[in-house]
């Protein structure tokens, strides 16, 4: 083990490396419409953190200037969204979607993902997800230290595989074939280690 | 895929389901220490998300009145505090952490996890873990929607292997032998996918 000296990078650089330093990121398709311009948009986000169970809330951050602009100005347009975790059968095509596309050509087209829509809400998911959420837009605020947008949003339906879910309430998210991402672009599987039990001074964790 | 009704969940198994929902989390220690209580805390914590690599800024989510208030007391305390991956060697030491000591019990102790101090700095590492960072705290917020606060920190010093280290600044944490959780108690390990090249519209992805 080194230290790395990071400030001598180039930007590119060093924007990988920094990247990769929070740990592995979820991988999550967000689909959006847009009423005015008649059109949908889906982009992969790497940002999605769960920030509470009651109210049910994630959290997600968006770059200034980004290639999510489409993504942020139609959740802003229209208050709902879609999320789609992103499994090992599409990441391809989920990584696509990061490509900066003009407004009238929509991702779905674009790298074969499928449209589908659920229970009249208004933004498509994606078909080829196992797990998916409709979500709602609940605030929004500029994070001033560098620009980044929070997105903050409540979590209204949850589409999963019921062979996935545990009567405790957990979803074992490697069953669904959910992958996770590190970096801007390295994509993995995942590998059941054990689930722990609730941890107690007194004891040891157990295997459950 | 089904419709998962979790607005009749009870609270405990709702919040273990919608913890899932994000997807993949990265796993962290964080290592603070207290000056005017002469003790160290260890505490692991699964929220935390890259924010920004200009500055090279991190965010991460602390729970209102959660085990965590040492972690989060000790780090406006002294301004600063370590981050240290999670790997498959140590995550049931790591998971321990989670267990409510009493304040003058340092989970560094109560795990056998061990305390390294590196270059002056003046929170303690974890020597087991492979991916180290040193981290100044800049800021933090009430999020008045669910009474969450927001950490905002950045990275002083990276220590990892050099042989997990690409030349384009992309960090192997699979080689690392960092893993990933899900929800509140569930650890994976993970394999490599692929990387996949810079996206744009005109090309597929290429496998680099």
């Amino acid at each position: 083990m080194e230290k790395i000296e990071f400030e001598k990078m180039d930007q590119r650089t060093r924007a990988c490396f920094i990247n990769c330093l929070s740990g592995f990121k979820s991988a999550n398709l967000i689909g959006t419409r847009s009423n005015k311009f008649q059109t949908t948009n889906l982009s992969i986000i790497s940002s999605c953190f769960h920030l509470g169970a009651q109210p049910a809330l994630m959290g997600m951050i968006f770059r200034p200037h980004s290639t999510d602009r489409h993504t942020l100005e139609y959740i802003l347009e229209t208050g709902y969204f879609t999320l789609n975790h992103v499994t090992a059968e599409i990441f391809e095509a989920a990584h696509q979607t990061s490509a900066r596309y003009p407004r009238e050509v929509s991702e779905f087209q674009a790298t074969g993902l499928n449209e589908e829509y659920r229970d009249g809400f208004l933004a498509p998911f994606v078909r080829e997800s196992k797990i998916s959420l409709a979500m709602k837009f609940r605030e929004h605020q500029l994070l001033t230290i560098n620009q980044t947008e929070l997105v903050i949003a409540e979590i209204q339906s949850v589409y999963a595989p019921t062979e996935c879910l545990s009567e405790d309430g957990s979803l074992d998210l490697s069953k669904a074939n959910s992958i996770c991402v590190s970096g801007l672009d390295s994509y993995f599987e995942t590998k059941p280690l054990a689930r722990l039990s609730y941890a107690k001074p007194e004891s040891k964790p157990k295997r459950i």
